[in-house]
């Protein structure tokens, strides 16, 4: 829009103004649809750009969390699915989640086009590109989860192809049976902002993945020794869990879907505040956990208690009361400290901890939703867990069964001793020092 | 909430609204004036604030591109010349560039004003001081652009001096042909957020400092071989890319000038949803491109092709249907992996592929504006893009050469094998790796 | 704005809206209470989530300026006091802070709650929950400050306890005297977002433990040798720098507590710009400072220039016209490169330089208030520095010696050479680079 053209429409408002009053009295809404429109598009733009920027977030927590010959694949693979989960979203995903759903298993196919430039109707409540927005980096993030557990040792385009699958069809097909009005949602299954839809979700396809792909060559010996493969950077690992800290704000915040009343407004306030607690308990019970149990406070189990309490409010971050929001997250915080051991001893390599972190986490907050929300049963957040993940389990093992058996998703034992980055992407992520550096 | 809660909820609201029109006349504002100025107002600050975050961006991008031995340079050029955008834009770049053009070639000259405090004149439709920070974190970003390009070779004082120029001169001039209102605006030319303005008078810059500071010491041999300098750091590569895209939701989307109307922020969803998609396909593209010609996906351009895709879409954001904004973001990774060779055959050294991405991507996104944008003339983006192009690359070149024959631009061949680090910042990067820690 | 202020303005809003469409017309508010309430509230998430990003930024600044062995436990302090400042500042800090203070020393104890679900009460003018959040996030910035200048040589456990006491009670008392509407607010004592309140607090605190704790082994010879310790990564201080200065809009901005209302909007813009420009100026000050009394532009310097710039303006980013924003923002710039080798002859081991920055900087902010807000004096800033000065060193001292005498505060000599990664954490920062890859 030109300035000038903006001008001129404020003009004429103010001219508007002074006339209206003086014959419309109480019958005027306190906050005008026109006004609560913008204010609900203007939460999903935050809210989506907030969540955008939890994709850098996972690409520096899997950087720091890899080592440093593995770098650059993290990289590439994080931008990639990024924009993978947004050509997809638009050719397939949104339609299928969104459209015609009512009551079903899934909408339907077709790409998803937004308001015409200028569009001016109120029927939705907010601007259906903002909502295309804010829904396609929540499906994004899905993706993300994936491409940690399976680090260090996945081929690049077997990966790119199951993220294909994932974010075009397994994540808006479970997501219809809810947040589409499926058949879950007319159960009274409960998800604010997706503890299973999203996190859950990623995590079954990690698992899935991880365990068809199988361990990384020499972290699990003959005699159930564990070898340690430490990350390449704890700072970058820091710097990726407070972006994705930061970017829930926008996940949990902007899934209230309103902001244009004063209800909705101090409701999404007050699931900042609760969120935040979640998160902050979170990582204190795993400070202290891990002090006790191992005599020193593991930096990636603090990490990674950050994100378990995050994601367990997910599932329900409006009810709870401020110690209800603390108990949730710090039982998050603890499940990370104890699950990551007991994958060892299954010998499930997941690099970075996104099973314990999503679908444990996710599973935690989903069930406990009744817990704050006397609304919601439990036997019917039994029945979407398991739903959603017997689906995504299997039908993501097929995919990568699939895979397997045709290009193959596992690089050579070679190849994964010289890393990805030198075989796969051609350019180490340190040329100068590390690895490389030798 | 559930999403078909908020839409009844709107359309509760929607249903008020058709009564109290009937009562109240059509005349009746929908949204006040004075909610109209605090939400443009508001627009300027999250768009300034996410425009500002794009030059850590930069600076991250920069660091990760250029070898360790020359990585606090980079740092300190940095934010050194976002500092001189702000004070050159106040002292005379902002007068220069919106004051008083009226179809000229300039504005006025002076130091600019903000509202004094508690201001309430509804004239202009928003916080001059809000349009001043967003306009401001524009000009630093046509700053930031020149920096990777020139990485390496130049000496400090002089990069800032042309910084100087550049931010409070060259770029507000050719700023005011056509946002100031200038002849260009006039003949009808059309650059929504800045493909040519910003990105490509950055880019102008960058080549003719290229060409008149020549190529690094060893980067091109005697028979035409090309020596890779491989960046110091992919993952803050990765992170400063990452910025970039989240910081360009700003640089489009508010570039909209408001989100006072239904109309007008349901216009800023779709800018973001576009921006998003022609990023996207800028990755996909260059990440088969690369598959295709080189057998591997060099991680460098994926990101260089988000990049791309972003200065592809920066000229017409709105108009583009999304299949559009996917070709034109397509074309614009595609763009990139075919230039950054081609520069190189020309011993054109741009360390950090800025001129593909800024220059070229930025020409094309401007000539590509009547695809999707009829009311806009081909001829008229060929005036505008030679017209910037000409005066940005002459001026540029004039204070390149006085800067070479006077105090110098270059440093010496031993101080540019020792790494700019220890000569001129005297605080190396990593001393306890890499060249460092030798 | 005052928050009484606010809250009174927001009451005669609500009464006003009773009032006004009986009688119609010119007392008819432009923008309705109900519409204010939302943009209030909407600005302390906005500003909330922006200083909660702080955090990250002294995690990198402070990661960047610490050696690599040392890298892992301050990324773990970082997390970890954000996390405490959080549960703090709900079980104590915010009742101490606001409710009940009245002209007095320190409000009530007990935890706090926030609105209920949904409610949509008027009469404080925002949510609750989003005044919490914003608040918080101000308690554990001053937790951050700490963190930096101590680093290298502190034991985790006694700084977490520190930290338990400055976010739970030292800064919610302090802060009561004036945000609370304490005794020093009674008096005329002003500082907007927090120069003192916040930075000089955090500051003073830092001071102290610095004292006691002592100086890192070998810092200071016996013949008055300071030895550089240099920072193991520049990019990662200047992304913490960047982060810091986006925060910070966030920061100052919003402590305008209130965009409902056109003045208010247009007052947060210009802050944002007095904010920007203080910042600028203190880059360029350090810049050229370092210039002419070193030879060479130290980066570390620019970076805190810009910080303390910040600091310097936060007392009063508001009434500063642009010119005194750069004089009071370039003054800090100078006060750092002063202070650091100040601090150094005084054998006062400031690992970050946060003392020169947040204290130093924040005493001179707060002083030149009555520069460019005529309506404070002198004096009473004075009396204001000094009480809460006096307050914070003494009750921190305490604290720390008590501290030393039970638990300890130090590691051993052979711990600190080894690096507090090793002995405290148990992950090394960069295993495969640097110290771990040895």
């Amino acid at each position: 829009m030109n300035k000038l053209v903006a001008k001129s429409a404020a003009m004429l408002g103010a001219l508007g103004l002074m006339v209206a009053p003086a014959l419309a009295q109480d019958a005027a809404p306190a906050v005008s649809p026109e006004t609560q429109y913008i204010f609900n598009t203007l939460l999903f733009l935050i809210g989506g750009f907030l969540v955008m920027w939890m994709a850098a977030g996972f690409a520096m927590l899997e950087a720091g969390l890899v080592r440093s010959k593995n770098v650059s694949m993290q990289c590439l693979k994080n931008i990639t699915l990024y924009s993978i989960a947004g050509l997809m979203f638009w050719i397939t995903g949104y339609n299928l989640m969104y459209t015609g759903v009512d009551g079903g298993f899934m909408g339907s196919f077709g790409p998803y086009a937004f308001d015409a430039v200028g569009a001016d109707a109120l029927d939705t409540g907010y601007s259906t590109a903002s909502d295309w927005f804010f829904q396609m980096v929540f499906c994004a993030t899905t993706a993300s989860i994936v491409s940690g557990t399976l680090a260090e040792r996945i081929k690049l385009w077997p990966f790119l192809i199951f993220t294909i699958v994932l974010t075009g069809f397994i994540y808006p097909i479970t997501g219809s049976w809810e947040w589409g009005a499926g058949w879950l949602d007319g159960m009274g299954f409960s998800d604010f902002a997706g503890s299973t839809l999203v996190h859950s979700v990623g995590g079954w396809a990690a698992l899935s993945g991880a365990i068809i792909l199988g361990a990384r060559k020499g972290k699990y010996g003959p005699n159930g020794q564990v070898t340690p493969f430490p990350g390449s950077s704890m700072p970058l690992a820091t710097l990726g869990t407070f972006i994705l800290w930061l970017g829930w704000f926008g996940f949990n915040g902007a899934s209230q879907l309103a902001m244009g009343t004063i209800g909705d407004v101090t409701d999404v306030s007050r699931i900042f505040a609760n969120t935040n607690m979640a998160a902050a308990a979170g990582v204190v019970v795993a400070v202290i956990l891990t002090q006790v149990m191992y005599k020193k406070v593991d930096v990636t189990m603090a990490l990674n208690g950050a994100l378990a309490g995050l994601v367990s409010i997910t599932a329900e971050p409006l009810a709870p009361s401020v110690l209800q929001s603390v108990i949730i997250g710090g039982v998050g915080g603890a499940i990370v400290v104890f699950a990551v051991p007991m994958l060892d001893k299954l010998k499930i390599d997941d690099v970075v901890g996104a099973i314990p972190v999503h679908l444990l986490a996710g599973i935690w907050g989903t069930l406990i939703v009744p817990f704050s929300n006397t609304e919601v049963a439990y036997s019917v957040q039994l029945i979407g867990i398991v739903a959603i993940g017997a689906f995504t389990f299997i039908v993501s093992s097929i995919v990568w069964v699939i895979l397997k058996s045709t290009i193959g998703i596992r690089v050579t034992e070679e190849e994964e001793a010289l890393g990805l980055d030198k075989v796969e992407v051609g350019v180490e992520a340190y040329p100068e020092f590390g690895i490389g550096g030798r």
